[in-house]
């Protein structure tokens, strides 16, 4: 591999695909992580990895809880691969690290010393650990480390702010593209109908709290945010309370998996929505998504436990004219809106912080919200 | 079950639900295939089942191929279940007959007499069969029987028209959500775009060949059909020189599944495209799709083999601003819009025809095309 010049698709990183050749990086069996960067590359001193959560969850089952056999696992994995890409999961997660060194040509505007925190997944990321994760103690998906990734020039990295602590502002950034996504469908519904009616199943999630501030702040008439929980209905009751911006007009408690219960919730507080939006991480979310939604009206699947095939045949099978979309974790702007979302909404940092610091939150979040996408 | 009036929920078939109870039809284990219908329900007489690709495939595989062993499965099938669903492959088809009674509440407009095909997959649609599929050799997916069917309130079926053939109706028929949301999707491309791009990876199935006709007809400037052989690429030159609507100003060969190939393809050809449309069944067209497509642009996954959390993570990873719609089978007007096509369109009735009467055109059409949803 010459890394003299940029050759067509290095913005991709397709010249660090060791096997097998010609796919993509998140599609590559192994990655070449090799220090010396292209043009268009930045190298990154990784100081800690944030494994995402279904992956940590697998590992740790298949080590049967034992921390250094989990130790033993993710080293094992980076190693082979040259990224953490999780085989079983096929998920990352994401790290933060200071820029090493920017090339000429990258247009991610990085400069050596920046702070950083990385959005898009580990699974594409090239990554080499030189410390054996000697510092984690292998019982959090939270990896204190030291080594190096790379980069590319359609990687997407966000210079962590000064003026929020970092696990927040990493927990806000892990699922920026929710908000952002949202605000952009709402808006468009609020230009079309006089204050769109607007659902969020897994309310009180982290992507289902942003997703709510950014939906009221795009003009959504109505929010109803269905949660499984009394806990979790009073926690978001509390925070809309607290807050200037509503999260949700009406809370109801449904199990998003049961079709007749959701859409019936739904329906009672003031619905069908015209924007639904799907941010439990469970599967078999989409038909009740679907028959809460009204006719002419969209569906966003956050939640990476969808199913593509459920989502088709469901709506087909009840006549359902609603426009489904693939929940993209990147929209141009979404760590700013994300991170302005939270500075500016107390009763938004107080639910996430609330989740930070709550080791039953932070269990209930893993099983609920539509989180980890990578 | 009472049938003497309709409840809540009886629209979806709930009703009908004999186990698990509270799921959708589609999601039950088994249906109740009663005869005697509900207000808002039509009993349909049988007269021919047209399985899914997909199921006919698993089912002839898992017998080795003995055409007998293969009506016992499908007639077990029905009978453990009270509907023709695969519980492998998990899809079921569709089915033609005529309407025997029609509820007095039923919203579907059709009569005692009418000669319909649903347009609901097979796996929510209550069936009993009464001949023990006595005339099917059990060599293809087109299944001669006797019995009857029920149709829900939301369901949704199609007067088959008296000028086509019933054979050349169906495969119309089978596809026709692809090309009414194409139609939708690139109408609002070019009220907002001088004529927009459109790319269709699997341009000459039979999905792909309606889809492009649809975009043609909503104002696409440029057409780019993607497809995989050579002589795919000369029955849509061809087509498209003996027809007065452009089905591909450009026709290109490349492997759908290869990312880098298929975006290249795309983009010497004009590209990107604003709007992209996947009717390959085959997996690994996330990436291609995606790279193929311009930032901001939108793309339209009709194929059943689309993974959720490829497309999901594969945008986020390349910082792809795409639109990525789940190709839902339902849209008002659909049925009607695909039949229209074939009349209007010479070109598309014949490389329709082409493919019925053509059996490696139907065995590529088996590997290659979006077809057979449900």
């Amino acid at each position: 591999m010459s890394r003299s010049t940029a050759g067509p698709g290095s913005a991709l990183g397709l010249h660090r695909v060791a096997e097998p050749a010609g796919v993509l990086p998140q599609a590559a069996w192994r990655l070449d992580p090799s220090p010396a960067i292209w043009p268009d590359e930045v190298r990154v001193r990784v100081d800690r990895l944030n494994l995402d959560a279904a992956s940590f969850r697998q590992l740790h089952e298949a080590s049967n809880g034992d921390p250094d056999a989990v130790r033993a696992a993710v080293l094992q994995i980076i190693v082979s691969r040259g990224k953490m890409h999780n085989p079983v999961t096929g998920s990352g997660g994401m790290l933060t690290g200071i820029v090493e060194e920017a090339g000429h040509g990258s247009p991610l505007g990085l400069r050596a010393g920046d702070r950083i925190a990385t959005l898009v997944s580990l699974s594409l990321t090239p990554l080499a650990v030189t410390d054996g994760l000697a510092r984690w103690d292998g019982r959090s998906e939270q990896v204190p480390c030291d080594g190096h990734a790379i980069l590319f020039g359609r990687s997407i990295a966000a210079v962590l702010p000064g003026d929020l602590p970092v696990p927040l502002a990493l927990a806000v950034l892990d699922v920026c593209g929710a908000p952002a996504l949202t605000h952009r469908v709402v808006s468009a519904a609020a230009r079309r109908l006089d204050r769109p009616v607007v659902a969020i199943l897994g309310a009180a999630g982290k992507s289902g709290t942003l997703s709510a501030a950014a939906a009221s702040r795009a003009g959504a008439g109505r929010i109803i945010g269905v949660v499984r929980r009394e806990k979790e209905a009073a926690a978001l009751r509390a925070a809309t309370a607290a807050g200037q911006l509503s999260l949700a007009d009406e809370v109801v408690i449904a199990d998003a998996s049961d079709p007749v219960a959701v859409s019936g919730a739904v329906r009672d507080a003031g619905g069908p929505a015209d924007v639904t939006i799907v941010c439990v991480d469970a599967p078999g979310c989409e038909g009740g998504a679907i028959l809460a939604t009204a006719q002419g009206g969209t569906v966003i699947f956050f939640s990476m436990a969808t199913s593509f095939t459920a989502a088709a045949l469901g709506a087909e099978g009840v006549a359902a004219d609603v426009t489904m979309l693939v929940g993209n974790g990147y929209v141009p702007g979404h760590a700013q809106l994300a991170l302005d979302l939270v500075r500016a909404e107390p009763s938004v940092k107080a639910l996430f912080e609330n989740r930070l610091g709550d080791p039953s939150g932070r269990e209930q979040e893993l099983r609920e919200d539509g989180d980890g996408r990578g």
